[in-house]
């Protein structure tokens, strides 16, 4: 470990996430749901959704895009359907308070889906869908964000980043997940390169006169393209159909039209499915789960990466170890959030 | 009109592939249901999804593949859950005994999923998931098929191309719709570039060996590649799984295995989710769904291409003026059914 770093067990990361985000204003409701999400970011080894997001979760409440004491109030619309209102606080306590009712639902019924409307999100999707993976169910999870992304064919920014996640139980081992955005890279790559001097290369976005560039500040003004072309560029309407109008909920344009320049996280809705493998298969689950196994070790024989795995080994070590933090991270943040008390 | 086509209304097109499919053998429950996808392919000027596919289902017949007079049987597992054991046959008729069920189970919970089981498939997702448009329903559907494609990262066939596709009803207009393969390309585009003796683009597949090549032989007979690299790779994987193991069906390896080289088309399950926007949004759903239509105003405006676009244009004309069949290709199937016949 360098002396940049401070070594710090995940219970530590915890606290101290805990201690700075009731510093920052949450109720202690929003301060334990939003605590964990960076617990688990760092243990992970994803310093980006990590105790980094402590600087994000302040500057919204600073700006007054997020309602710090929101209490979420949950309805079932349809025997099958979940809808929670979060009250525009933060996206993770209204997925914990609607998570029972959905793995409840999708037992029931099979399938069920879960609409978070009126929240505020600032993290990852793979939180949530390992959450209902760990429940037996298989996940999927959709969100849009800021209108930052041109559709293919175009180069006017529309569509969020829009990610997709997708989780699946895997016997007695971690589980199948994956979670990427539908632009071609994260926003916080861009950024990164732009703070770096680098260069990106030209199919991550266009000008803002819609011309090819390769400098990041001309991308993040203009707008990030989908990744996958045409194929990419329709996932990422469908991901604003359905976890936009579908539940109610605002598009990437409206959710940018709302921050009003306040360069706040996303507001608006996520749309979670979840689907029981007993409810097709009934006993015969296992047996199918097990025959899925085929394709991940199809996959890894060839010495292809599962999506996720990163993730997971980082995990064992971590939880092992703890995890190191930057010092000036430290500063950054106790920095920003005694400006806030 | 050239002299090497013949010009046919959609009721010819629709009597031709059903006098076909009578000949090769299908029951008149099979006919019915094979022909209209053909009628709707040749109708949206999507030839290879048309009477073409008439030289691949008597293939499939002739080989054994299929069961030319299955009898598909619906069972109800869980109450959002609809699920149809096709019995061996093509999958037109065992969706078109799940769907009413699906459309019932999707209004009644809000969200509904049909499996199709034991089904042979040679048509494309599209059809399916406008007919549920066409009831007011946002629909996906997902199928493996044959293992013909390479994880990213890897070089080795495991997965089919894995086809996704999506619906969304638009008020008084044509739907949104996309259907594509999560392979780079369509199989069936390689085979044409082999015929034309044309190279294909490095990043369609890799040669047996794993090396890269431009020889379209060299990919068919290698594998095929995922479209955006790690991300599409994800996707063909969640395919793989939630339309196989999920619903007790095969993974596209099992299918490839099962076909023991006859050639004949992927076997196997399919799964298709519907979702009524009147569940999460009752009586407003309609005001959200006016609100989505900012989306395709917004691709539209900057000239970039709805999705379904083109097969939606060329709807119009065909329903008025009908269509143009290749003579040569009337006398292929022709020859090839009056062997079987």
């Amino acid at each position: 470990m360098s002396d940049d770093t401070v070594r710090m067990t995940l219970a530590e990361v915890r606290d101290y996430a805990r201690a700075t985000l009731a510093r920052v204003g949450l109720s202690p409701a929003h301060v334990a749901a939003v605590a964990e999400t960076m617990v688990a970011g760092e243990r992970d080894g994803c310093g980006s959704h990590g105790l980094y997001r402590l600087l994000v979760a302040a500057h919204s409440v600073a700006v007054g895009v997020v309602v710090p004491d929101a209490v979420p109030v949950l309805s079932r619309p349809k025997p099958a359907l979940v809808r929670v209102d979060g009250g525009g606080g933060f996206a993770q306590l209204a997925f914990d308070t609607g998570r029972p009712a959905l793995v409840e639902a999708a037992r029931a019924h099979g399938i069920a889906a879960l609409a978070l409307n009126n929240v505020v999100h600032f993290a990852a999707l793979w939180p949530e869908v390992e959450a209902l993976v760990a429940d037996g169910l298989v996940a999927l999870a959709f969100t849009p964000s800021h209108a930052w992304v041109a559709p293919a064919g175009g180069t006017t920014p529309l569509f969020g980043t829009n990610p997709i996640a997708f989780g699946w139980p895997r016997p007695g081992g971690t589980p199948f997940v994956f979670d990427f955005a539908t632009s071609m890279v994260a926003r916080g790559e861009i950024e990164l390169h732009r703070r770096a001097g680098k260069r990106v290369p030209t199919d991550w976005g266009h000008a803002p006169d819609g011309s090819e560039t390769d400098d990041p500040a001309a991308v993040l003004a203009g707008a990030m393209r989908t990744f996958g072309e045409h194929k990419g560029s329709a996932l990422a309407t469908m991901v604003e159909l359905i976890a936009g109008p579908l539940i109610g909920d605002l598009t990437s344009a409206e959710s940018l039209a709302a921050d009003a320049g306040r360069k706040g996280s996303p507001i608006g809705g996520e749309l979670i499915l979840a689907i029981d493998p007993a409810g097709f298969l009934g006993a015969a689950a296992a047996d199918h789960l097990a025959r899925a196994e085929a394709v991940f070790a199809g996959i890894e024989a060839q010495g292809a990466r599962l999506p996720g795995s990163r993730r997971h080994a980082a995990r064992i070590v971590s939880q092992r170890d703890g995890v190191a933090i930057a010092r000036q991270l430290i500063a950054d943040i106790d920095a920003v959030t005694k400006d806030i008390a």
